[in-house]
């Protein structure tokens, strides 16, 4: 669990007292009481007051306010603060202010708005997190440290420029090594001294796509030494409690698994919106959950009606955001949390959710379905909290690829990286297979399956990681763009896909890229005496030219100047297999080539549901929690195989079992 | 009337004959006479002519052709030329080029492109003033004032932000009032130095609605100094001369409410494409005219027959310029005006129309329109000006509330301030039922039905001023979004739609806004019991969550789970009645609002005429003025009911009247 | 011939040997011969190669590969390499580096990213191409000289302003005359001293179309002169070697007429999209065979199979790169080259196709198909090489004219100059009637027919040659918005078509454009008595107001408000006519237009064939070479007249020809 200190379910939101009167606070802690709350997040945007100036201190309202929840029960969730610098530093000290793409230097403003590589910043923040720790270390409200918010502040200023030198230094010793690699001799780029290397802004160089690859890597990692910065000063002084800072799920600009690393538990905040589909969200858990092996993970943020920042913003219906809560919970969160407690009455989100709104009181339709989710939370007591999600299946995932794929010039913009690991997923979930995201250098031996979309960036060890899975009796699915480069963006020269030529035993000759919308016919056939095909599906974005080395065809195209030109191939591969895809399948394509391979590893859904319900398991021991959720709009009836006992209200279920509409079910 | 000393409606347009030689002067006043032109608006763009260097002024030009157009009976509208500043006052007063909302310092060019608390515009501009105003004072021919041209030039300069914070100082009077009013708390942004208040950029902070509310009022209130600046020399140096400056209609950037109190009548600048509706424009004159409580306006501008600063610029086919023109008078404007006189041969406007072409000659269609308009109007005497538009249906129109509707982060960017205005006027247009725009804040005294549409921000003394509307019989009808926030875009806390919550008996919990192009069902019905839809309408935009205190339910949702919510509610108040819309209704529906309210007070056309045929009504002492404009391309047949003189042709007309397309009848 | 040197077709690619290890030069060489390769281009982007230091050259590794080359039988196409700065000399020199359109100083990257009015660019660069001249004056594999590459960097800074200045002073000799061309008393924009004027940026002034005309002026002159800086070098120290730049076609930015008059050979580059209709890369052709009066051209670049510069960047089928570098040479090119030889292994282009892909070797279909056109060409002889392309029908082409045309703020964006003339292009091409492009102001004496679209710039001369055209029997063909300005784009006075009004027998009053997608019909028919419709076709952009003036209606609208009106006039003029079009007519309507123009002249395709296959003829002396282009995937039979030889297989060819998809046909 994630402190013995509060060991249930997690359930609370974020909390801005300091934007009100002391009188309110006696009104949040009734309400709270009322709602079932055991934890709340704060404060995370208050710098200014508590260091109103760079030598004045006040964190005397900080003290009443965390001693008040204390004694209601009320843990707390301490945030440090650091995320949107008073506007006295951003005047004192002008390096606080970021440079953006276009080369323009910030005003100060909005949040997230430094200059991750900022003396002052650095120094600043954490002078403030030591006064925190030090203060707080032995409050015993104290259950984790929420460090910043929502991390991802991006500059190109000098600053930055001066430390990327040095990062490259490092990395790359010479500047011979540094123009080998970089492959400078494009376009006349070749560098004599590095003070000649620039931040890629918009005004400057962005042609050079391993000098726009290493500032991101580089970025991120600047991002993440600010929150080192911090985490070094909390584990000196408050050495046991757990440390986390809320990511963003599929967020491009940081590379989680570095940063997860880092982390004693990953949380992150979870904002889908009303089209969003149930596999979406239910993949960006499984990312999460992966970036820790599996451990279970925390909701930290989401809305209990509506935000306010999008362009249009819908309410959940009711149901709705109880149905997302338990499937958090079902993809491994043993924290359900909130933005926010209250509606502010101003500033840029005063129209996004909270348990309390505006009327300030408990009369409302959210604070009712929330209070009733608070309940049920608090009726599973301590079985859930610590069990984990198994999952034999999984996707490789890598933030250095994606931005390889997207900030490179390949053959199509509309092969987007995300976008092709969805494609694999979101036909898995409809099987209600377990899935678990995993990184290519990560340890590969908990699958039985490994699913390979568009590495297109292969580093040292994926390959002899995935031909192991194989060797031992495990399936390897690669697919579209993958094995064309190195780790530094050099294209491989022993033919596509490169160092996995072997596993897949397939040469890949050139990539012919569709317009959108455009789609071609993919026959499954035997491969040879060509017999009738099985099956004809549709396929987009792409065509690789194939050329099988030993491995046979399942799939072919069947028109225009491929016709005939395999889509995807079979290598029989030491145990086990490895199957390649040289396009962009439909899903029922993707079910053809994954039946096959699931069925043969007995991989299959824990229950037998209809469509558009949702199942997953998590296991404690001899313990199997099985959650069964109605992701429709509409009714359904699920048949249970034998008898269970519903968590959520006691109940024991068996046989037919009407689910009503965003219905959830927790059995054991 | 505008001026004794030109007793008729005014017909002219811009004219610039500093673009020409003087032999094509003599040519514009023989064309003038034809064309029936009694007024010419000048000198609007000649600084630089009139001062070429700082210490020379070349007024004598400007001396000879005011004298030849008084001694062909042309008056002028004489302009102050201030609009664009002549490239030597930018070179060497760097202060008066302005800085973009980008963040960059501009350079020379265009118009309106000046700092509008440049202390050196100020001084420069107030000196040519006063020069001109003391040269011109006695001119016979003067009758009118046209401060500078088109207002609206924006800054964020360093300079506008030292005139901001001291704005603020005498707005908020401290900096703590100031962080409560923009709710600072929020987002670590408390302020605790006047210095650290920045004007709000893109490249800054335009996160605090509070914060780019209060920069709207200080940017529309700059410009209006800059009115005033030049006003003060006029009233001082010609006392009796009337003073204004061409408005833009809904113009986003300046609170005209505040402009028009300091000009002596309104004039706008009118130019509807092909396609836009004459609804539009008939309420763009509304608004113009409501500005000053209905008294009558000027057309400063329109064009002919095409302009060139669109896209696609089409002619305006026959006839259209002389129907767009009669409107304008039915709607209350005493002077008909042109952009521009002729064609220049140059420049960025060379393809705009003109009564003259490029031939220079009488020869073309544009002008043989233009000299037959001149006659017409000038057949109608002085009949017609100082009459006005009685109107008993008032609208309700805040700069400030359209500016903290969009400029802050609601729950949807489809709620379009404007728009929801125009929703309301459009059917009221389809009615022939006159309407007139009043500021919330304003006298609501003359009206019997005031609609309220989406008057998201309260200001103080509105609501009393609305209950009194209903406790003496009138109707209020308010709409979607009402009621919000208070002067500062705090929240009321005492759930929406705050202070009008009693007189509508009615509280709107949430908003669930819809997807573009989404729409629901709404049934009208008699409440309880649930009796038969009287009519099956529909909505868009959002669905509030009404719940009624007292008053009853005249429409409801049908479908999703919004289905039986109220949709429409009637509050009976005092003598009258209060009305409130919680979506956006379709078009059939608010005629199912309008008509019993409409038909309770006796408000009804002046006329019975087939669709798409505008009526309007002006009148002065006992004599009323019917106007029936036929805004379709067909000809249509109108029955009268008495007999009328039409004062176009001085014929006698009654019974059915065939109106051509695009005609006019001007009735007594 | 281009240069006796290389006495065959040229075939060859961009080479960039500096990205590889010199083990990689050997099997380069081996490959070259393999496909018939007998030139290459280098070394286009090397500066920092050639000059790491700005006292250190380094041309060792270049006087290698040019030996290894020559020694191989592969000649030199000499790059100057300054296309792109080093590094060190944009770090050294800031005045080398450009501000761009937003008024901003860019950093250094990309290519092309330089000032070219920079003095310290200016005197580098010809440095360099000093020694380079001088150390390969006398290299035996030298052929040609290709100065820079794509020229076209634009820049804002203050030397560029400096240098417009001076630019203007010559041009217009006061202010007085640059005031009054400009047209400056508009918006009192007057300048009263030079140092007021500033370039044209979005942060400044855009709104005066003369000032934005000249500066693309002066922008296209200052680039020529940084070409002019290279090729005074290169005449100095190499006179008899022919000097190039590679062009880009339609490329708005640059004059190409004044530049052609400055190289030996005209040469570009081609990148038709798959999408791309043959007659768009054919007009290209014509256009750039024009620019010099009918010499033959060279192909610089074209891609063998796919770029990666575009969103989606698809393979070229079997055949396509085949039958486009036919489709060049039959329209005058001496030369087929492409961009590259090798796939980089890093840098922005790595996936641009090339001979040799990332596996090094000769087994992809791309290199299969580049060396089975290798020998193709190479089985011409020297056959084809410095024949020319007859034709007798012209198209007025005039940079000066698209900038005035889409700078300007006219009726309508939808009208695009280069599109105007596309319009009656790709009718001809449909008809396999050989067009070449000329300037208003050149020779026109070759053509017969001369098509003049949309010509709003009129400039002294062309009135009198178009004239002379018709006098002697030719026919001239204007069309929508043609003589309306002078060259400094003041509007003609004298009514529209300006100067042409003589010639056409037509005043245009006015000009109605119409919404995108808008179409009026047109019928075309005997003048009067008005007869039947012979055919009514549609019509779009935009309806001219004309008014005959002797001429004769062709055809007239008969919708709308302009129903009756003249669409197209034909004027007898000397022994010739002159047709005016004022609208944009569709493809069949333009057939009705030319058929008895052409017909009445004996203009025909030199072979019947079915649509979709293209027919171009060169002559040599008496020797007639028709190349027969089968532009569809599919196949098509082609009858010929009489027995020819094909010089690609030898083989006798008459009667019935089958081609297959793709097929090429080059009949002597």
């Amino acid at each position: 669990m994630i402190s013995p200190k509060l060991p249930r379910i997690w359930y609370g939101a974020d909390y801005n007292p300091d934007q009100w009167p002391e009188e309110v606070w006696q009104e949040d802690v009734r309400l709270m009481r009322l709602a079932g709350v055991n934890i709340a997040t704060l404060p995370v945007f208050s710098w200014v007051a508590l260091q109103p100036y760079e030598d004045t201190y006040t964190f005397e309202w900080l003290d009443r306010i965390l001693d008040l929840l204390h004694a209601n029960g009320v843990s707390a969730c301490l945030a440090t603060s650091t995320a949107a610098q008073p506007a006295w530093m951003s005047a004192k000290y002008p390096d606080v202010l970021p440079v953006d793409y276009e080369g323009r230097k910030r005003k100060h403003g909005i949040r997230q708005n430094y200059c991750p590589n900022s003396p002052n910043f650095r120094r600043l923040s954490r002078a403030l997190v030591q006064k925190m720790a030090e203060r707080y270390a032995r409050h015993p409200g104290l259950v984790i440290w929420h460090v910043s918010n929502e991390y991802g502040p991006m500059c190109y200023c000098e600053e930055c420029a001066k430390a990327f030198r040095t990062w490259l230094q490092a990395r790359y010793g010479s500047l011979d090594e540094l123009n080998r690699r970089w492959y400078t001799a494009f376009w006349s780029h070749g560098y004599t001294d590095w003070s000649q290397i620039e931040t890629p802004t918009s005004t400057g160089d962005t042609s050079t796509p391993s000098h726009v690859l290493d500032y991101k890597r580089f970025q991120s990692d600047s991002v993440l030494d600010c929150y080192r910065n911090e985490v070094q000063v909390l584990r000196a002084v408050t050495p046991g409690v757990p440390i986390t800072t809320n990511l963003m799920g599929a967020y491009k600009d940081l590379d989680y698994f570095k940063w997860a690393a880092e982390m004693d538990v990953v949380s992150w905040d979870s904002y889908p919106g009303l089209q969003t589909p149930a596999w979406d969200t239910a993949m960006r858990h499984d990312l999460m959950r992966g970036l820790k092996g599996g451990k279970p993970i925390m909701l930290m943020e989401q809305t209990p009606d509506q935000v306010n920042w999008q362009g249009i913003n819908p309410l959940k219906p009711a149901g709705v955001m109880r149905l997302q809560s338990w499937q958090a919970v079902a993809h491994g969160a043993d924290a359900v949390m909130f933005f926010q407690w209250r509606r502010g009455r101003g500033g840029y989100e005063k129209f996004h959710g909270a348990f309390v709104a505006h009327t300030g009181d408990e009369y409302t339709r959210t604070f009712r379905e929330c209070a009733a989710l608070g309940a049920e939370l608090a009726a599973t007591g301590d079985a859930i909290i610590g069990s984990t999600v198994p999952a034999r299946v999984g996707i490789l995932f890598d933030w250095e690829c994606w931005w390889a794929v997207e900030y490179g010039s390949g053959p199509t913009r509309e092969l987007r990286y995300v976008q092709q690991a969805e494609r694999w997923y979101c036909v898995l979930h409809g099987m209600n297979v377990a899935v678990e995201f995993a990184h290519p250098q990560g340890d590969l031996s908990k699958f039985d399956v490994v699913i390979v979309p568009s590495l297109y960036m292969v580093k040292p060890g994926t390959a002899e990681a995935l031909e192991a899975v194989a060797e031992r009796g495990g399936a390897v699915i690669g697919s579209l763009w993958t094995g064309i480069v190195d780790g530094t963006d050099l294209a491989f020269l022993t033919g596509y896909p490169g160092p996995l030529r072997r596993l897949f035993g397939v040469w890949n000759e050139e990539i012919d890229p569709m317009e959108p919308g455009a789609e071609q016919r993919v026959c499954f056939a035997a491969p040879a005496p060509a017999g009738a095909c099985i099956g004809t599906q549709t396929c987009s974005v792409a065509v690789e030219r194939l050329h099988p080395e030993g491995s046979e065809v399942l799939a072919s195209y069947t028109e225009g100047w491929h016709a005939g030109e395999p889509a995807v191939t079979r290598n029989a591969y030491g145990q086990g297999e490895a199957v390649y895809v040289g396009t962009d399948l439909d899903d029922e394509a993707r079910r053809m080539v994954l039946n096959p391979i699931l069925s043969a590893r007995g991989i299959a859904a824990p229950l037998d549901v209809p469509a558009g319900v949702e199942v997953m398991q998590r296991v404690k021991g001899d313990r199997t929690f099985t959650f069964v959720l109605n992701n429709k709009s509409a009714a359904v009836s699920v048949s249970l195989p034998r008898a269970y006992t519903d968590l959520l209200t006691g109940a024991a279920l068996s046989g037919d079992v009407d689910l009503p509409a965003y219905g959830v079910l927790a059995l054991e």
